[in-house]
């Protein structure tokens, strides 16, 4: 799909796959730590984890001496995956949960103050709106995707 | 779900959903609009338009005289997804399509610029990475969301 949305809904696939990337961040790491936290079912959880696998987001180390002990860990295109889940946690947080009400607040370890919310900024700094946007076609662009973009006449 | 990812995940449905709010960003208004830009079903694209206007993400407009013509526009709460389609696109940019084979770029509108890359920067600006955070629990966890962010002893 010529599309980094539908690429990145690929990737990151059912809503248990991004729970389990959310567990890893908050430091999961052993098959029985995901299972405990999401209560999910064992064959679920073991597609789940090899499709994240799979897609390089997870790599499967083993640190036991016989191959009998597996951690599950993020990669860097794992842990770049940070703004997605703190986009939606946000996005929650205001429009869901609402102020005061918010399940978890993510603190700045060096000074224990909560992390500003992500902004769409210009290059000086400056918020953006959606309507301050214009998205066109990249080098990668498909024919389908440029006709996408193409404003119709109404 | 006491958890903001596990929110977003459930007001945002299945994929469908994500690439509606997306062609929605980028104008889609009618039904024929998205029906030709995803190929999509007609009973799973009212479906998923319903479920969106159920989590007033769209509104459905009536802008005929007598109830025949609609268009759905993204909310508030729509338009405040941008910060989650941003991210998806921005990751897929740099893990799946790679520098240079991006299918869209977003440009600010009034100075032509492509659209800096969300960061996710302390209270002076300086980014963070994932290991400077640290998730507690915020005034509205349950146990359960406590349980989880604590960590176990190994």
């Amino acid at each position: 799909m010529n599309c980094g949305i539908g690429q990145a809904l690929e990737a990151l696939g059912d809503s248990w796959t991004l729970l389990i990337i959310r567990d890893a961040f908050f430091g999961a790491r052993r098959f029985g730590d995901f299972e405990r936290s999401l209560g999910i079912a064992k064959n679920v959880l073991t597609a789940r984890l090899q499709h994240l696998v799979d897609h390089e987001i997870l790599e499967r180390v083993d640190i036991g001496s016989e191959g009998q002990r597996f951690e599950y860990r993020l990669t860097g295109k794992g842990r770049a995956l940070l703004p997605v889940l703190t986009a939606m946690r946000e996005w929650s947080d205001e429009w869901v949960f609402g102020h005061g009400n918010e399940p978890v607040v993510v603190k700045d370890r060096r000074t224990g103050r909560r992390v500003p919310k992500l902004r769409l900024v210009d290059a000086d700094g400056r918020a953006l709106e959606p309507g301050d946007l214009r998205a066109v076609p990249g080098p990668g662009a498909t024919r389908e995707t440029i006709r996408r973009l193409t404003p119709r006449e109404r």
